[in-house]
């Protein structure tokens, strides 16, 4: 059974104008590998509602999954949530659970629950609530959407908090092997090899070691067996030029 | 008048599996910035030909500029080339400039340009190319579409190429001095110079040949005397360090 698949919407003005460099976008994907979700697209658009509420639309219809990060803070450019609302046409208002959580936090700091704040109590009908352990408003998720903050560390405590929720596939297995030859050389046999093994992906990646020119060979699939024999043809093709290759094929975990 | 927009889309299986953390996104959306365009979205991709031209004919329709980074390298999963001669639909061969540029480069390496390296001198008709001077092999400019490799030293490199000429006007020249010695050796002098030629631009590509650390200096600019000029100068403060210094400024053409 294929592994469910996702995409993730990156939204905000500070990504695409380079004040900011996003970091959930790569967390999540060593994330939903490990878990055996296919991140399949990512999109990055601006704090701008016709941008947000279009590639909701576009993704939510073509994916299992969509992971949103940013917006959904308290100021006037933090309209995440509306336009998830907008996109599925589900009414949105402060949530009585939700603005519990807040008034509860702000009173233990003596600060006040203003309006601006509230409207992080503001959660579109029918969805559930995304815990947040670092800053307690809540991120959501609504039919296949998951709305989370754009704050790295809060987007991990929320992704903990949701991913176990999830039902997974199989782990995407991965074992690379570092060839000292350029690129170019290795091209031939390593797409003779990719044609025999369908099942499997093959990806090179170079590099330049010491002088040496050399690439990261690595073999992706969900069947051990079947990266195991696809190493073992790869050693073959390349003899006496690994150094330091990876026995067996490990889960998720050896694709850091 | 408003500034032109733009898009970007990341190509590439290894950006979505966590493997690889993209770079080119941020320093492209900060390079556009300070350039005056307006960077308004962006989308990650994997290596499949559906997902890669479906989003080069959307973005390419809603913006004036779609930069592209990854899958131009000579391996079975580099298919963006043949992707954007698609989405245009217009033809794709090896092209005799391009292919002489990695002859010249492979052989002065004593290395073969076998069929898979080839490929990367396959450019859709009617493009422009971009010029590398870390690898040599070029990216290229279809339409609206400016088509760059995903390794950022290389990206960096071809940006520092292309950007210069989108805001139009005279042609850009370009000459390239390799310089065998580190970088930190080179930024002194360097910047002395740039600082005695601002009507010039001037950049610094780091490479490792053969165990040795070295820079490709580029200086740039619109004034063909000027970049003589600059390149005189060059010689004369890193004697010795050069090999296959090309001589005399050279239109468009020279942008390799």
């Amino acid at each position: 059974m294929p592994n469910p698949t996702a995409a993730m919407l990156v939204i905000g003005d500070e990504i695409l104008s380079g004040r900011t460099r996003d970091s959930n976008l790569h967390y999540l994907a060593r994330a939903l590998t490990d878990h055996g979700i296919d991140l399949r697209e990512a999109r990055v658009v601006a704090d701008d509602a016709a941008a947000i509420t279009g590639a909701l639309r576009s993704l939510s219809g073509r994916h299992d999954h969509v992971f949103t990060s940013g917006g959904i803070g308290p100021t006037h450019d933090d309209i995440t949530a509306d336009c998830v609302a907008a996109a599925f046409e589900v009414p949105i208002d402060v949530r009585e659970d939700a603005r519990a959580l807040l008034a509860d936090h702000y009173a233990q700091r003596g600060t006040e629950l203003n309006e601006a704040r509230l409207r992080m109590a503001r959660i579109p009908e029918g969805a559930g609530l995304i815990e947040n352990p670092v800053s307690i408003a809540p991120g959501f998720t609504l039919r296949n959407v998951h709305v989370m903050a754009g704050v790295p560390s809060i987007f991990e405590a929320m992704l903990a908090s949701l991913l176990p929720r999830l039902t997974g596939g199989a782990p995407l297995l991965s074992q690379t092997l570092p060839v000292l030859r350029g690129e170019g050389d290795i091209a031939g046999p390593l797409g003779a090899l990719a044609a025999r093994h369908p099942e499997l992906s093959f990806g090179s990646y170079p590099f330049v070691s010491n002088g040496v020119h050399g690439s990261n060979v690595v073999v992706r699939g969900q069947d051990a067996a079947a990266v195991n024999a696809a190493m073992s043809e790869l050693c073959a093709l390349f003899p006496g030029a690994v150094e330091g290759a990876q026995g067996g094929a490990a889960p998720g975990g050896a694709m850091k």
